[in-house]
């Protein structure tokens, strides 16, 4: 059985995933996409801002989007894709060896003015590490459909 | 010589890079990061909201931040990181095939409150493709250092 949208109440909240941040895929992440020296390279990064080697912070924010795809299929949710992300905070650096996991909490929702069969929801993300800090946090914007009557 | 962000002028316009979106880099990202049918398979995307496959927001994302690292690159420009993206903009779907060209704009910039060492500035990227349409816009925040005197 689908879970729309139109089936969760206000303010729903939700904890889930569980993501190992490896120093190879820290790596294979910023070479193909930001390849700064400090997501690289041990050496540079002791010399650079964060003292070690951190995560990108598009690679922390595709794994917490893994999270949400992760979870939304095993609810059997259907996005209908995004035209957005309202702002991303990027609060503390995410290192090889660190554990992430996710929060999503439904802040709106209201039914598409041009596309009545379609529902726009905001969530806010927030990634937390081994030791509970929020590492990252972004509102989502997202289509989804009307249950059917 | 490396180029400060102090000495570039107010409103500072780049257009630069150009990235030819795969197929099988498209597939690669949704299966790590974003596995959404309509990121994963032909058939799958046809039923899609988009017709045909797309490649993840946070994969055009990311193709964006490969320019504009590779472009501060030739510039001798180095970022300190980012704390954040202020809004990020999915205006047209990205697909395989496609050929993407970034601008960035200086919008702002103001030595830090805490870091007097450090310059906060904030940039428009928009990513165009070979039809000249803006499919991706995000405001990025980035940390610069100030130039020694």
């Amino acid at each position: 059985m689908p879970l729309y949208l139109d089936d969760v109440e206000d303010g729903w909240k939700h904890s889930f995933g569980r993501i190992e941040v490896r120093r190879d895929e820290v790596i294979d992440f910023a070479r193909r996409f930001d390849p700064q020296d400090f997501h690289l390279d041990d050496d540079a990064a002791a010399r650079g801002p964060f003292g070690t080697l951190t995560a990108s912070g598009w690679h922390t924010a595709a794994m917490g989007m893994r999270m949400i795809v992760d979870e939304w299929s095993k609810l059997d949710m259907r996005s209908l894709g995004s035209p957005g992300i309202e702002a991303i905070n990027f609060l503390k650096p995410v290192r090889p060896g660190d554990v992430l996991t996710s929060e999503l909490e439904l802040l709106d929702r209201r039914p598409s003015n041009s596309r009545p069969d379609r529902v726009i929801a905001k969530f806010r993300q927030a990634l937390r590490n081994q030791n509970d800090d929020v590492v990252f946090t972004a509102r989502h914007i997202c289509f989804f459909p009307r249950k059917p009557v």
